[in-house]
């Protein structure tokens, strides 16, 4: 429409430099409160604890990936293989809108106060929601997302192992942490796009670039998505927010932002989202300044649990954690906790917010990367690598976290 | 000291790569909540609604100054000059925290509802509680933050026209926002430092870099600092702020985190700051997410001012702008809030908080960068070079601007 | 065609990542032999030896503006503005070919031993001879390259202060010195392209990036194409091709590839070019290998005169430069002179190579950047900028230099 | 001394930026003829055939080197391990001088002309004709080189699996050839860098970047030392010099630069090295220029083979290569031999300059970077990472190649 000509329709990207939007729709699927409100939520949570660039938006993302997956329909499109116009469009608007139901600090919420409704489902409400606020324009988009449309690889694109969200987070987590090693060569993937048999798949001699990316990915996995200390911080505030909810459900009062008092003192199942438009509208009110404002406050309530562990998260006094291979025995945690448990005089249930244990596995490759040869036949890259070494690409690797306070007296 | 070895020493920087903490006591004074506050204080406020990269914080500038002023000092000492280790660790530390007491959205804020005390008058505050807990440790830094050390180069690397200040920040920002022609050569620029008769300045054949340094800063203002949209998004805070404030002193319930509350419903002046010590704290405090969080709440309050210009401002319909090089005329500010006063039913005090008018205007350049000649002379970069025109240079060029609200019924 | 699609249509360039060849002619020009030698003559002849990484070479150069022009052109027709098929080919053929006709070293070959013929005049030539070859397919490429198209925007593409050529071979030179304060925003320029009255134009909210483009290229100037030690190198190679050909013009046998013997030992005007197919042969054959390998050998030659001058340059042992914006006085030179032709002993013409005066001057700024505004109107970027000075910009800077031996002897 | 500091000590590098000179003999070996030959021999020989950038030189390189080993020497000594002053100057001069006995396109070269005396033995040649020189000043420089000084993680320095020699060619190499994925983070690596049991160790957070290092420098021998199209070339140029030595054996008279006609015209032994001091000198005076010009005069030679394989490589006409795993059948090499003699007219001698084949194989890991961890243990890399293959790591990987032309006439 000639309005379209009218509005700002080229962005700055400090990766890719100018981005251009390239459907009207898209612009004012991006003008939405709904994906406003991903400028306020952090792609990478705490982690710029650790690597203080680490700010960057589920907004950014979801641009940047926008922005590859039309450099990817040119390509494929230059290899002769068809994608419509509607396709094309369809296809962008999915992966705008992959991540659109994400909370603030997903993981950690998922984990704590809303912890029955998976971020995925929230997308598909907000998807539905849209789709009828732009009068069913979101359909093709949404059977693509949801992998129910005939023409395979265009849902590969928005979700696969070699997906543009992929694509676009590994290079822009990279980008932000600093953390050089982690940057791929989306530039050169894209190039190497192509489509047979209906499956996105990498030209042969792609290959080494595809295993660099595995390589990259797996990198950023140890060094960045699963650091030490970020997990450390994303489990203090896991608890934060478990012992909120148990202050809550005891009727203690709290300091809270309108929306999230809504989800800490009641329990919301997922027919519950699906049945009150209102509720929708309400987590979609939430971002990281709720949590954030509201722990700061915490940080002087008078339960000393509570308060004594914003504390640590606000004035980055993060626990110390330790991570093996291994299980830890009972006997160290036990020795852990109780001697804890004597310096902060904590009872039974309270020391499981101090002293705490888990798990962590890295997302092994499990296939789905296809190379393809002159001669037209498709091979794994697993198979078809002679560097990477299947049984550990395909074989998830798990470590084992402890938690623990540093010997100070909790008044500190 | 035994134990600083064991500190975590090194944080990685996008920019510069991997950098270095030089001294146990930057340590430290990193790990104080005052610094670790400036995580949660973006540097360019709300300019991430025009370049969305802009995350960046006043911790991650004020690193990266550090940075930079390590490099310096180790330049300057390598042309002879003599800058003893506990001078070296006071400029460090004067420039660690030269904007250790900007609140959020500082010039917003410094507009509105902490309108008689500016970050330069918190800042020293906070330095000598600091100076304090430290047990004198920042007397020296204070002095040279303050030009009152005899050796003025060490002041003038803190705070002049070319201090490790400006080179980061200009950098940084340029990084961030994505406008990569704001990029300086802060690694020429300082290999280029040099000191002749107390004062710095810049080896002549450094004369290019500092030309386009200049360049590059005035650049960054009308393409930055001074954008347009963003200029629109800032007046329209601080008109919030002040309605917020209106309210509040009429006594009209909003929601607030309680350390918002006390700067929104009392006024303090510069005394009520250095009497009592609390209130230091609690606006130590304040950062973005008080107000980012509250302003979302207000988006449903019933003051229809109120909430409208929140949910403007929260789902980024910001308001039209208009800039020009002469003054608008009364004639169409009047028709205008005519028209606007009607179709929003206003009256003649609300009507303001729609249409407004204002100036900005650049940073000047005021002299004080020196050029120093193999002969020992040193002349002003403005006499020095010959395509900087210092007629343009040193007059402040000032822009007329007009806002007002799209033709939009204000239930929207 | 089809066979166009089995051809390597892809290369690397370290500045824009990958590169794509649009059309097929331009695939068969690039591998013709008059194009391929462009691979052995460098960009910017001498300038390694003070910046060691400018080793990039025409080929390269063209490849970018080619590369550019492909943009240039989609943004242009992204804004309404009609390019045909043909026309785009043509302009990209053109920006392709613009240097063909550069031999080795052109600066300095053209003030020495093939000093009536111009490189644009060669460039002219050879591309007859290809449309000859090409049978026709580059008559509008040599149309638009003459300006004799009646759309003059496409000339400018290719020609202009604002032209592809300047685009990439300040970003190219800027990139491989590493000088990066030359660095321009080639991508932010070419999304401001736009056309009006039939002539290129800049849109009004690029014209920060054009200040920063004109600025840019001044400092290149000065520290790059200008830098003293490259006038030095520059006119010591100048210095040794005029004693080669005075000797060869007394018969002297010197060393020679082929190709450089026929230019050294006669002299050729522009008609003997035009009338002599093979002399243009000839001259495409020389490359920078033929002079460096002639000159490696003259540094054992029995003139003293000519060994000496190779030497300094084949083991950068290059004259001292003194550079000033005033003529140096002829007292300093004849003392120069004197004291210099005692230490060699060299008779009153020899002395001219030893110690020798010149001039140089920047590339002024002439007019022919327009800025276009969003009444239509254009200005030119020197009436459009506050901060540009025209009286500056305007006027060509004039340096003197005067080059001598260091104090050695000359067996050195 | 006095005079060190009006040199040049710091140039420009588009990798690094600045780079400093560190020591005065440093800057003296630099100004060598020696040394500065290397400015003349590209690092990556013909690999600018199909990587336009790749035109860095071994100059360059030896110079990024050196900047490296400034880093990894402070970098130690930050650790608490004692590297004396003597040592430092020392191991700088070894890294700077590693490869100074290189001729153009040395592994060709050592093919075909110059076959008994390899690049390591010239090296030595030179060294200790510079140490002559100097003096004796270099002796510390050649024990450390030779490996024959106690501390032997100085050597590793200069040579191993992780030496400065490595990380600056692949970061260099892939900086120029534009192969982005190839990029190695040498900050990260030297601030890992530490010292145990007298080894070179990486201590253990850095063995993500030290797979990511292995991963690309494999990455960089397909996709760039053991590329396709430059092993082509490089086998052309092979059979070019092997052709030329063949028809100078037989006194055939043959264009040439007096050094490499003396390597043509007769064969040379290591002893005739060693005790001819004037050969080294001759040796000294090649370059690629020597090469690449005559072979220019050689494309119109009379013998047809050499000048047909001469065009080849000058106009980028190069062979056809098949690569495989497994070893090319006998029969398809004679069959293909018999159509192409038939074609070209050849004789049983001359045909096996147009079709060959031959064996490449990558530089598999032999073991030796050491991870160090925090309790003292060293592990090497193999065995520390869980994703590395070590089989695949440790086994060479060799491919079979086969060379023929295309169907052209031999008088194209």
């Amino acid at each position: 429409m000639s309005s379209f000509s009218n509005k700002r329709k080229i962005f700055n990207d400090p990766i890719y430099g100018f981005v251009s939007i390239p459907y009207e729709i898209i612009f004012d699927l991006i003008e939405h409160p709904y994906f406003q409100r991903l400028r306020r939520i952090k792609q990478l949570g705490l982690t710029n604890l650790v690597y203080p660039g680490a700010l960057h938006t589920r907004f950014h993302h979801a641009m940047g990936a926008m922005h590859l997956m039309d450099q990817a329909i040119e390509e494929i499109r230059s290899k002769g293989h068809i994608i419509t116009d509607e396709e094309a469009k369809a296809v962008t608007i999915a992966i705008l809108l992959h991540d659109i139901g994400h909370g603030p600090f997903s993981h950690a919420l998922e984990h704590s106060i809303v912890n029955n409704v998976t971020h995925e489902y929230i997308s598909q409400l907000l998807m539905n929601r849209l789709n009828n606020e732009f009068k069913g324009e979101l359909t093709l988009a949404i059977k693509i997302f949801q992998d129910k449309y005939h023409k395979k690889f265009l849902h590969q694109l928005v979700s696969s192992q070699l997906d543009m969200d992929r694509l676009d987070y590994l290079k822009r987590d990279s980008f932000f942490t600093g953390v050089s090693e982690g940057v791929i060569s989306s530039d050169r993937i894209i190039k190497m796009l192509n489509v047979a048999n209906d499956q996105l798949a990498i030209e042969a001699k792609g290959i080494y670039s595809i295993e660099k990316f595995i390589i990259a990915r797996r990198l950023m996995y140890w060094q960045v998505y699963l650091h030490k200390t970020v997990l450390s911080a994303e489990n203090l505030l896991v608890n934060i927010l478990k012992r909120a909810k148990e202050l809550a459900q005891k009727k203690v009062k709290l300091f809270c932002t309108p929306a999230l008092q809504t989800f800490l003192y009641k329990q919301y199942s997922k027919n519950d989202f699906k049945n009150t438009p209102h509720l929708l509208d309400t987590f979609a009110a939430l971002d990281d300044n709720d949590i954030t404002a509201s722990i700061k406050v915490w940080t002087s309530h008078n339960d000393p649990i509570l308060s004594t562990l914003c504390r640590q998260l606000v004035n980055r006094r993060l626990f110390t954690i330790e991570m093996q291979s291994i299980s830890f025995k009972k006997s160290k945690i036990n020795k852990l906790k109780k001697d804890i448990q004597k310096q902060y005089q904590l009872n039974n249930n309270e020391i499981n917010y101090f002293v705490f244990s888990g798990t962590v596995s890295n997302d092994a490759y499990r296939g789905g990367i296809n190379i393809l040869y002159k001669d037209g036949t498709l091979k794994d890259i697993a198979k078809a690598s002679d560097q990477l070494n299947i049984d550990v690409l395909t074989k998830t690797v798990k470590k084992y976290y402890l938690c623990y306070p540093k010997l100070l007296s909790h008044k500190s």
